[in-house]
């Protein structure tokens, strides 16, 4: 199978290395309007050979879109608008405004919406890393409004990645994805600008940040290119968890305040059932 | 030397192991009111034999006070009604309470207040593990209080363990350890009983959780016991800090409301910054 992707960074750069080593893709063509993101990729075997988008998607049988979400937005029609039976997916981190926005294409049913959940802290091809995806969780959302043949070859894809799937409904994935991923994105944004305000007055403040302090804000380092547009696709809800957030933070605060460490402790007990959950993953 | 371990925890028996096997500790014998974690220690050999306290220190060179904070506000003035010659030190999270009631002890000068800045999410002598203060700082507080002779093996002991050792005075090093450490963990816990309260109507939320996720609420997993004491007896910097973090937040929040997603990339630009930081480590 020869597949496309449009977006050489971290997420489409990655899925061109397992999709070539899984042997899913005898080719990948790289399209990215970044001349050196395809010129690393192509120095790193990630991509077989860089294209123009005309060019890449007349020989191909998958087309991946994995660039940030408010350029998906604009590429996805544009792609569809090419499509005669390829296949579609974006791999983006919001899906409710892109699917309202092709609803009524009339190609809309080659397209198959997917996220893939996995990432780091790094982006652009040098960031790309084999096994990014093993063993984590994709999302197809309305999968009803896709053909079944380009649903299956989507399926088939992940599956080469290893990679486990849920179906969700596009509006119930933001909603998710806003508790998952964006606020933990948001707290460690505000937790770095907490310490960095600091440190303007104790220069020497961070000679003892320990391990703790490094995983909390390790997601501080991601790009505003990726993540901006997120913020702004999926701003409801993303607004929603964070004034719950924000409304536990205070709780904390309040409870410190009157000195009542009984109920503080009781909330930690709480919160240490996130164990749970983070050794089913 | 012959060193005793008040409290075979993570730390102390991290301690324990790096001690011995860097040669420093010809013998490690541990105190600890909770047999089985005694008997876990032996068993691991964290230590050599396990004794009360008073027969522990009849043949020891340095003692370690490594229990949770709330206790060592108790034993170390216990310990040093007890010291002939010996070198008595902590390894709390808070440093302030803690020499503020020693102040006046007639054996004051014996004692060093050291906070090593490293740990993980977990506890127990199962947790203890090699190299976990390798290449990480230490900080030690007011060292003019202590005898020159005492501060010496300390700071050998430390360099045993193969830490970078810092020197603050005690309310700095709280202030210092409050926004580096404690905040990091309130986040934490109050994401973790974010989307734990969310996960009440929507089982399936975790499915998706992610990397990102995963190493923002890490410390969500530490034990109370522990944390309780140390919000308890940090809790005006750590109010400070959390009033300063909740008002990060609200900016973001703000910034949402208002759709300014130009200042909210500015922040992001910002906190970006933290990689710096990050890489010194």
């Amino acid at each position: 199978m020869t597949i496309t992707i449009v977006g050489i960074g971290l997420i489409g750069g990655s899925m061109g290395i397992g999709l070539l080593e899984s042997g899913f893709a005898k080719k990948i063509i790289g399209v990215d309007k970044r001349e050196e993101h395809l010129n690393k990729a192509l120095r790193r075997k990630i991509i077989d050979e860089a294209m123009d988008l005309d060019a890449a998607m007349a020989v191909s049988d998958v087309v991946i879109i994995a660039t940030p979400v408010d350029t998906i937005i604009d590429i996805v029609p544009m792609v569809l608008n090419r499509v005669d039976k390829q296949v579609v997916l974006d791999v983006g981190s919001t899906k409710k405004a892109l699917l309202d926005t092709i609803a009524d294409h009339p190609k809309r049913k080659r397209f198959v919406a997917t996220h893939p959940m996995a990432g780091t802290e790094f982006s652009g091809p040098e960031a790309a890393i084999p096994d990014l995806f093993t063993d984590k969780c994709t999302v197809i959302c309305n999968e009803e409004d896709s053909d079944v043949d380009a649903v299956k070859v989507v399926k088939d894809l992940y599956t080469a990645l290893k990679m486990n799937i849920l179906h969700l409904e596009a509006a119930a994935h933001d909603v998710h994805a806003a508790y998952v991923s964006h606020i933990s994105h948001i707290t460690s944004f505000a937790l770095a600008l907490t310490v960095l305000e600091k440190e303007k007055d104790e220069a020497r403040i961070f000679d003892m940040a320990s391990g703790g302090f490094s995983s909390t804000v390790r997601l501080a380092k991601s790009n505003p290119k990726m993540w901006v547009p997120i913020f702004k696709q999926n701003r409801d809800n993303v607004l929603d968890v964070l004034d719950e957030h924000i409304s536990v933070l205070s709780q904390f605060r309040s409870l410190l305040i009157k000195n009542n460490f009984d109920t503080f402790e009781e909330l930690i007990c709480k919160a240490n059932e996130i164990e749970r959950i983070l050794n089913n993953e």
